[in-house]
């Protein structure tokens, strides 16, 4: 399914940088490009040259040299989108990256929609739909364990695994279906044991499936951890000290208030979002129990709180954080709670053992001097259950896809069902192709316009 | 020169995108990529391929697939450093680009200091030193005529002019130098007269180059505009009336001050920056004379003014307007004054009449409908003289250039003086050397690791 017009976009980070690539698929994409390159070899036509192959030269606008660059050709079929496929890398100006497409706009291409390329691909039968999905996902991911999924997802991991039980079950379908054409004869092409052993490993499967999401939605989307603590504590410390216990990348996200900012920081693997809040302490200032008021809102969306408080400062004043820390557990019994001491470095061993005395379950530590950090981050692994991540099994992080494994599992009940009771075989067959139509979504074996339209707009432009 | 070790960096901007691409270049780029490399055809290697190729496959570390990539093999000396390159093209992720460059620093790459690769490009004579330097005007340029200058000077327009004034000059040296061996036999190997002719040329052409630096540094860095103008009398609306006169590039640029913020709109390929004043109406108040005082400032800094006045709001107010102009006008006599009546779409003809009466060479202006904003910008272009830049002439917009033109000029008066003078060769043959050796300094034949230092460190790294 070619499409016919030839689509033009900036394929790297906008900005500058030492290198942008611009990049063109489409039936003319090749001719189009070669209009406007001068090679330096003179007379080389780019529509003569080898897929894969890269030639210098020049983009000229009629006499104006735009810039000097280096072109790729990839010929259809071998090539991300599936069609002809021109990448041209240019210096990295933003000028330079406006000037060339405007250029390549002007000459025959329309500027590509988000996700255009990869839709193509889709269209093309490059990717199926999940991988498809598992490019963006590859994209936006940020620590090890979401990039880990998508790539296997990418790799087909995921929708082979839909597709074989899907093929199994498409199999069964047209057996029973065969059967109604010889419904007079009552023959039974479909062996009804090897049906139900296949109807029970999909059920087995899925309900794997649907399960791995609560896992998957953790890895995709990273545990949110709030941060109960006063200004001043040492929350930045803290959180510079969990970086250099893992090589890893934060980002600043800005959160819903001005006034929130999370930090996300990968640790082992997975990333953490740590939500900064004030303390609870009361008050009778309405400004600060507006404060107290979002800190119970951030504990209640996060799924981890941690209680931080300066051990130096509240040395003498041990009862009232330990006050503290009872109301939030008693508000919220089942979230877990680490309750960290921090400067301890500044204390002495029976200031120490005091704390340990009246508070429970304390963690000491010092931002500063990275005793404990490495105890905390074992603390927040543990918290997590992750198990299903460590033996490489498939794990379902996109939404839509749980949506569609939720119907598939709700069908496959029915087929369970009408397989117990003996269920005529033309009411079977109805349960089974719903069944099939839910894995076809996943896939995009299904697919339509709109559902398209919603995938590929979450996709950069040039993807 | 081959350089021992392999660099590596990101070349493209840094952030997500589409696509990444990550540099390799030096001896080992092609194995240590090799090593790490996984081609989608068993047993491919990369370090048996054809240059100018590109392969599609994964990056693994160990067992763990990092990324599906494109891979472009360039072997030297056919490469932009001379030497063996490799540019992996993977998913434009942070973390992913992380990973792969981190992997490749674990293998043998060293991480690339800022401009490596182009001075790697000029070590191996893949480019001269000024048109390295054209490398970093390139992705800087952001409107035309910066960006054809470089493109000039990278292609080598200017270093060939240079150049060939050298290679003349050298001749002569030379020749003279000769002289001195024979200086007993009183014999002339350099005929005067011609030597005499090449020195005016020089002379001329050195003149030529010095003057077009002060063009060249407006084209470079764009030309400050002072808009003196109250809160709310349009300055954001007329900027972007501006904006949709060409099509242009904007970019915020935080100024010296935190109330600063400049605008830079390019109007007919010239970069034209716009800084924000406010008034300058006496006052009485401490914080708001702190106001004027920089508005002063920034008239002094900026090469044109722009008044800018409510003219509906000032309608039976113009005197005061009026006064306001002369004050500055007689402040700073020597420098172009552009006064607009903004809102002029509020107002009858009768008062435009008025307007026109009491305030002389005001243009009327209605940011909003668009009015008299063509002609602002052709005012504004004929305040330039940019002249030299429509002949395709070399244009001069490197200080460091600039530096060492005007010290080549002053050796070539003192070679002109002595041949007029009838200096005896081997002084002659001084002051010849003094001026080649400041026209080595521009192409880099002349070099030290200071000056290559400070060159390249204005480079980003990846380039």
């Amino acid at each position: 399914m070619m499409q016919n017009d030839t689509i033009v976009a900036l394929a790297t980070p906008s900005g500058s940088g030492a290198i942008a690539v611009i990049r063109l698929s489409g039936k003319k994409a090749i001719t189009i490009a070669d209009k406007q390159f001068r090679s330096v070899v003179s007379d080389k036509s780019l529509s003569s040259q080898k897929t894969h192959t890269i030639h210098l030269g020049h983009i000229v606008d009629n006499e104006k040299t735009l810039d000097e660059v280096l072109v790729s050709v990839f010929k259809n079929p071998n090539s991300y989108t599936g069609e002809d496929v021109v990448e041209i890398s240019c210096h990295g100006s933003s000028y330079i990256q406006q000037e060339i497409i405007q250029l390549f706009l002007r000459n025959g291409c329309r500027m590509a929609t988000a996700g255009e390329f990869t839709l193509r691909a889709f269209l093309n039968g490059k990717l199926d739909l999940s991988q498809a999905e598992a490019v963006a996902d590859l994209i936006s991911s940020d620590n090890e364990a979401s990039h880990q999924i998508a790539m296997q997802q990418m790799r087909g991991g995921f929708s082979s695994e839909i597709a074989k039980l899907r093929e199994e079950l498409l199999n069964f379908a047209s057996l029973i279906e065969l059967e109604l054409d010889f419904a007079e004869e009552d023959v039974e092409f479909a062996d009804r044991t090897q049906f139900k052993d296949l109807v029970e490993r999909i059920n087995f499967v899925l309900k794997r499936l649907i399960d791995s999401f609560a896992v998957g939605n953790v890895i995709k989307n990273g545990i949110p951890v709030a941060i109960v603590g006063e200004p001043n504590v040492g929350k930045s410390t803290l959180l510079n000290a969990l970086l250099n216990e893992d090589r890893a990348i934060v980002s600043e996200i800005a959160g819903t208030t001005r006034d929130t900012i999370e930090d996300e920081i990968s640790i082992g693997g997975i990333g953490f979002r740590f939500i900064d809040t004030a303390g609870i302490r009361d008050t009778k200032d309405v400004v600060e129990s507006i404060g107290i008021k979002k800190t119970f809102e951030k504990i209640e969306q996060s799924q981890v709180t941690i209680y931080l408080f300066d051990a130096q400062k509240n040395i003498n004043n041990l009862e009232t954080v330990r006050v503290e820390i009872e109301k939030i557990r008693n508000k919220y019994p089942q979230k877990p709670l680490l309750v960290i001491a921090n400067k301890i470095d500044m204390l002495d061993d029976t200031q120490l053992a005091n704390i340990n005395t009246i508070i429970v379950d304390v963690l000491l530590l010092s931002a500063r001097t990275g005793f404990g950090v490495e105890q905390l981050t074992n603390s927040l692994l543990n918290l997590i259950n992750t198990g299903t991540l460590r033996n490489n099994e498939t794990i379902v992080t996109n939404s839509r896809h749980y949506d569609a494994l939720l119907k598939a599992f709700e069908e496959i009940q029915k087929v369970k069902y009408g397989l117990e009771t003996g269920l005529s075989g033309d009411l079977l067959a109805i349960d089974i192709r719903q069944a099939l139509y839910h894995f076809g979504e996943i896939t995009g074996e299904i697919t339509n316009d709109d559902l398209l339209g919603n995938i590929f707009a979450n996709f950069c432009i040039g993807k």
